[in-house]
């Protein structure tokens, strides 16, 4: 199979609710946007969320980290490409390039997924879903490279809690929880504008560990490690961790 | 001039992140289509923000009220219709169907435009800018029906306190306000989940009065007129009235 069978694109728009004070899109809206890229590259390989709700199987976002060296603009037009990078058994890699019309790179984002079954919520093994059929669209890195760093290690020590929200109606995604884009907008609510009018955000990661729903009450725990770089827990009901985040301003 | 030349067709497709509990399209995701129907007619015809801009003035969006036979749902196609109905001194009238693909209407909206000088904030004569060109895009009510009631009048007379938020980072647009869209999403997070499960929205409607900025603390304000209908007031600073809604459950 050739190589640009394996990798799709994924055109965007930069609409002008769609960016923050400075003009830069917000994170959470790039995240959408590599989400949809996500989810329409499945689709067209036949095991995208529709096909597999009916064999029982979803997939699940499990980690996210978007590095970039430049957000786009307002009025700018930008792609993602998406591809797979490896599958283990219970987990897939899967990384995207952002990209200007003229192909070089705003920048890059690598995830991790897990198809489960949708009455157990237990994960399923990926190399016997579909006879394997996933693995025919690996682009392993020499093929195609994401030159930034994996998904790091979260370690809180002395997390400061710094908010509390309820949870409410456009918090809620069609499977009755929070929406893993709006996790994205309440943590970097969590930063003064100062943050976002100077240079912006260089890396942004999260980690996906428990969904939480329409009325539960979320903390958010702030640990700076440095003067540009902060982890977020999230937890609900005291004590159980939703997510966790790291932000590095530039 | 043919009348299609003055009516513009802005598609969408409804993505999983813009869909409710219910799967059908958060009405502020269905407001911000709206608004960049509404951008892109002016901008082809040479009055958008990027030209005004040059010429010192901006578009306001002063009230939209939208009313939904049905929402469209997730992975639905749909198309934005949009036309200026008449224009009068400092205002004009811009009107909106919602169609699916065969044409038939998911529903319609109105909307109130001002055009104001940057710098004195005051409104502009939309007559006299451009030598009144945009007079020359009207589309009356007898060629092309917009059939749902115009804006109502806002009383307030025993409306209740019902929750006070602080704004912050993401609810701010490029031009330093609270944009117009998240007064949506705030207005409607006011209500209990029962009433989004069922049968959704009938009509919104929203007036914006006074620009709220990061770090105004908004008070909501409810009064219910009836079971299925309730006006909301939002205010800043203990008084100022930022805007005003009316939403009408089915």
């Amino acid at each position: 199979m050739e190589k640009m069978e394996k990798i799709d694109s994924y055109p965007f728009y930069v609409e002008p609710f769609h960016v923050d004070m400075s003009g830069r899109i917000f994170m959470g809206i790039l995240g959408n946007h590599l989400l949809n890229a996500a989810g329409n590259h499945s689709q067209r390989r036949g095991w995208g969320i529709g096909a597999l709700n009916e064999s029982q199987h979803t997939w699940v976002l499990s980690r996210l980290s978007i590095e970039m060296e430049e957000m786009p603009r307002q009025y700018e037009h930008a792609e993602v490409r998406t591809w797979v990078e490896s599958v283990i058994k219970l987990f897939t890699n899967r990384n995207f390039a952002i990209l200007r019309p003229d192909g070089t790179p705003y920048g890059y984002a690598r995830s991790i997924w897990a198809m489960i079954d949708v009455n157990t919520r237990k994960p399923c093994d990926l190399l016997s879903l579909y006879d394997g059929d996933i693995v025919r669209y690996v682009v392993s890195p020499e093929e195609n490279v994401c030159p930034i760093e994996g998904h790091g290690r979260f370690r809180f020590r002395n997390a400061e809690l710094v908010r509390t929200i309820e949870t409410y109606y456009s918090d809620i995604d069609i499977n009755g929880h929070v929406n893993s884009i709006k996790y994205i907008e309440h943590i970097l609510d969590l930063f003064p504008r100062e943050k976002f009018t100077g240079q912006g955000i260089r890396r942004f990661e999260i980690a996906y560990k428990t969904e939480a729903y329409m009325g539960d009450r979320l903390n958010f725990y702030l640990q700076p490690v440095d003067e540009n770089e902060f982890d977020v827990e999230v937890r609900k009901n005291e004590s159980e961790t939703v997510c966790q985040a790291k932000i590095c301003f530039k």
